[in-house]
């Protein structure tokens, strides 16, 4: 048989693949298995001249091939089939052996795998990975979770295929149990209200602005040399040059707009509700994309609305910028409030500086405002709106993002994710709040109870007189 | 021993005394049982001259003094303790007895609930009730679901009870297994959104226009004279005008600002993401609130911004009356949103005229633009949105909430209810989103794919130039 492989892949759709690939170029040996086995026939004659992959067509052969402690990578579809190729795989595996589960897995299921299989003696590590299949073929980021000592086992191998920032490989151990798949989750919470920002500065320029969409790709190509070196900025640029072949159109004309959701914006979402952090712009991505898969609703009750055009509506470009950049530093407090309290409540023992250094590269998030974020004090207790420098650079973009939000009421442009980054902030840094008014009213009708100002820790109630009430 | 009961209610606290009570008023022979006994006496000692309600401190007793078919209405604190009271009275009851969960259960318990006590023979309705611990003495809104033959036999006695409409009793079989409750939570997300919006148009008049507690409950008044009648904006006056005995102060000047939730939110706004509906303005809502629980941080990074105060920049209460009336209407389309999209998929049969008639009185929502949403056309697919009756009115509305949001953003002041249900109804009535982007960068960095607008129902991806991919 030969070597025995360092670590062994199962799972062989294009996330494995690409991450298959990507362990053999950088000089590792492995093993790969699929359950459909034509699959691996597939990628053996794709690789050229290492003989670094060895491929495998049932379970126990895939796990015997493995040097010990065994490592085995899944990367299949989340949900039931992760627990049935870990029931394949658990006859074959020994104590100390080490199941990563590096497939987009809800938090709680990596929960529940963990404990399940620290009760088998085996060793869990739930590994967040983004990037897309470029990032695992090239170099993702890379977001492990649990067993620290697997953690410790994977490191090399896990350094070598990672992307690399100016910080080093963009992988680092996260945390306990789940914590993995938990800054993967935050991450694509993230995800979602940049991407929303960025199409709602694209529907300004395009509906208030007439421009065209060459044009606005150039801009966001100006603003990511300057300012954001943003992944999504270029991406957005990217696919603003394509042309579609068939009509010759901008290719962005003919996509449809309706935008779905895969998953993860959703639980980031409930996440925040349950845990008690207040998302609000990233909850408005989610709902905004939930409008926009009602196209057939949208288009029977459209109305015709006036549109300003002229670009002297907006004065420069700055004030978009600055609100694109405002809203992304937020979409980055949401998401970092929620992994904080994460942290503080599951005991994950989460270090932010080193969330934020492996999302530097490889990541969808990949930005030099992950830099700008990083130069600020991390160690807050709930938000990083703590930091004073942080309100600074915030309180300076507010002006134009106000001023963008009311340009867009007066022409009837709808920008949910910028709204509502502006709501948060302003919410947050106001010492009271109208929710006083809902306390008296609540209590009022429902003796919910309310808290003086001037008595900590007591509840108290109205005394109603009879006439009073209602 | 006696006559034999009509119904019996288990569970004395606020809700279940008050309904005893209700009950017995209006001639109904009861059994009443609490698990802490003496809360019976105390009970049995309010009551004057009575023959109608009799007491028992053991659940066999209790159960056997009720007519056949046996009638039990629980009203204890949701959770386990539902359970645990049905296991409690399954020895004692026989097939065809009817049990009715009246708690503030969620919709999934009673639907679990539905299906255990089916399988035993019994007939089970989950009893959503609104209107706090006075409508359960004077007249609830009573929201029934499950199995309708024991609505049927319920239906005599909750008539009595329920508090009276111009449209008659405020009951109604709601639908099928847990839509009575579900119909409660989607009441209770609706509330949500408008004591929100209450509260911010209650801030923008202090922040803004410096008016007093007084002044503005006047002012409150005497909208709900011409237009509204609306409780919970009665509830609010109510509260405005009143003083705290200990400092002299207006009362809502003493209460802290920190605004919890009971749950019943959250459940509403999971809810909707789960099964796919924007409710935008009431996941404002809830955020919001939870915002207002982090009074210390609030506290310590409070920006002190100047306040533009000059009663000159708000024209006319009109601009603050529209924006209150178009929030509160915005709050009841995506809460019915919510209740079509659930009928539909869970075939709850639902009709939403009845749902509408029940909340018209009784209920937190009670208020005459129910009176008006009644007027327009309720078979939507989706949203009432969908009715153009209804859209004239929020279009007329707009100018001013809009027109507001642009005061607000340039006064800081955060308004995130409102501002959210004009991004809500803008969104929704725009026939082209920038989703098409969103789907293009997806699909770009993630190979999501995408529709073309000209080839409905196929799947397509970009085709990326070696050079061009990242």
């Amino acid at each position: 048989m030969g070597k025995l492989s360092r670590l062994g892949i199962f799972g062989l759709g294009t996330m494995g693949r690409n991450l298959a690939l990507n362990f053999a170029d950088n000089g590792v040996q492995i093993s790969v298995f699929n359950r459909e086995i034509e699959v691996v026939d597939e990628l053996l004659k794709t690789i050229s001249d290492t003989g670094k992959v060895s491929g495998f067509k049932n379970v126990s052969d895939f796990v015997f091939s493995l040097d010990k402690p065994r490592i085995v990578i899944l990367l299949i579809t989340a949900g039931k089939p992760v627990d049935e190729a870990i029931e394949q795989l658990l006859p074959y595996l020994e104590p100390g052996d080490i199941i990563v589960d590096s497939g987009n897995s809800y938090y709680k299921d990596t929960e529940r795998r963990y404990e399940y299989l620290k009760s088998q003696g085996l060793r869990f590590v739930g590994l967040g990975i983004s990037g897309g299949s470029e990032g695992a073929r090239k170099g993702p980021a890379l977001m492990p979770g649990g067993d620290f000592s697997a953690y410790k086992d994977l490191e090399d191998s896990l350094k070598l295929v990672a992307a690399k920032s100016h910080y080093g490989p963009c992988v680092e151990y996260m945390g306990n149990r789940s914590v993995g798949h938990f800054v993967k989750m935050v991450h694509n919470g993230i995800e979602y209200a940049i991407i929303g920002a960025i199409s709602e500065v694209f529907y300004v320029m395009r509906n208030l602005m007439r421009m065209t969409h060459e044009e606005i790709a150039d801009v966001f190509e100006e603003w990511n040399k300057k300012d954001f070196d943003s992944f999504l900025l270029r991406t957005a640029s990217a696919v603003l040059k394509q042309v579609d072949e068939k009509t010759g159109k901008p290719y962005v004309d003919v996509i449809l707009d309706l935008a779905e959701q895969k998953g993860t914006g959703l639980w980031f979402t409930q996440t925040a509700l349950e845990i008690g952090v207040p998302a609000m712009s990233i909850s408005a991505s989610v709902n905004s994309r939930i409008i926009s898969t009602y196209k057939e609703l949208r288009r029977s009750v459209a109305e015709k609305r006036e549109t300003i055009s002229s670009s002297k509506v907006i004065e420069s470009f700055e004030t978009l910028r600055d609100a694109l950049f405002f809203s992304s530093l937020i979409a980055h407090a949401e998401g970092l409030w929620l992994l904080t309290k994460a942290s503080q409540i599951f005991n994950y023992g989460t270090d932010l500086e080193k969330v934020l250094k492996v999302w530097r590269k490889g990541s969808i998030l990949e930005s030099s405002l992950i830099d700008s974020i990083l130069k600020h004090n991390l160690n807050f207790s709930n938000c990083l709106i703590e930091d004073g420098d942080f309100r600074a650079v915030l309180e300076k973009l507010l002006p134009s993002t106000m001023a963008l939000s009311n340009l867009c009421r007066g022409a009837a442009i709808p920008i949910p994710v910028i709204n509502s980054s502006i709501d948060f902030y302003l919410s947050v840094t106001s010492e009271n709040l109208p929710a006083n008014l809902v306390q008296g009213i609540r209590d009022w009708f429902g003796y919910h109870g309310f808290y003086r100002v001037d008595q900590p820790g007591t509840v108290f109630h109205f005394v109603k007189p009879e006439s009073q009430s209602d």
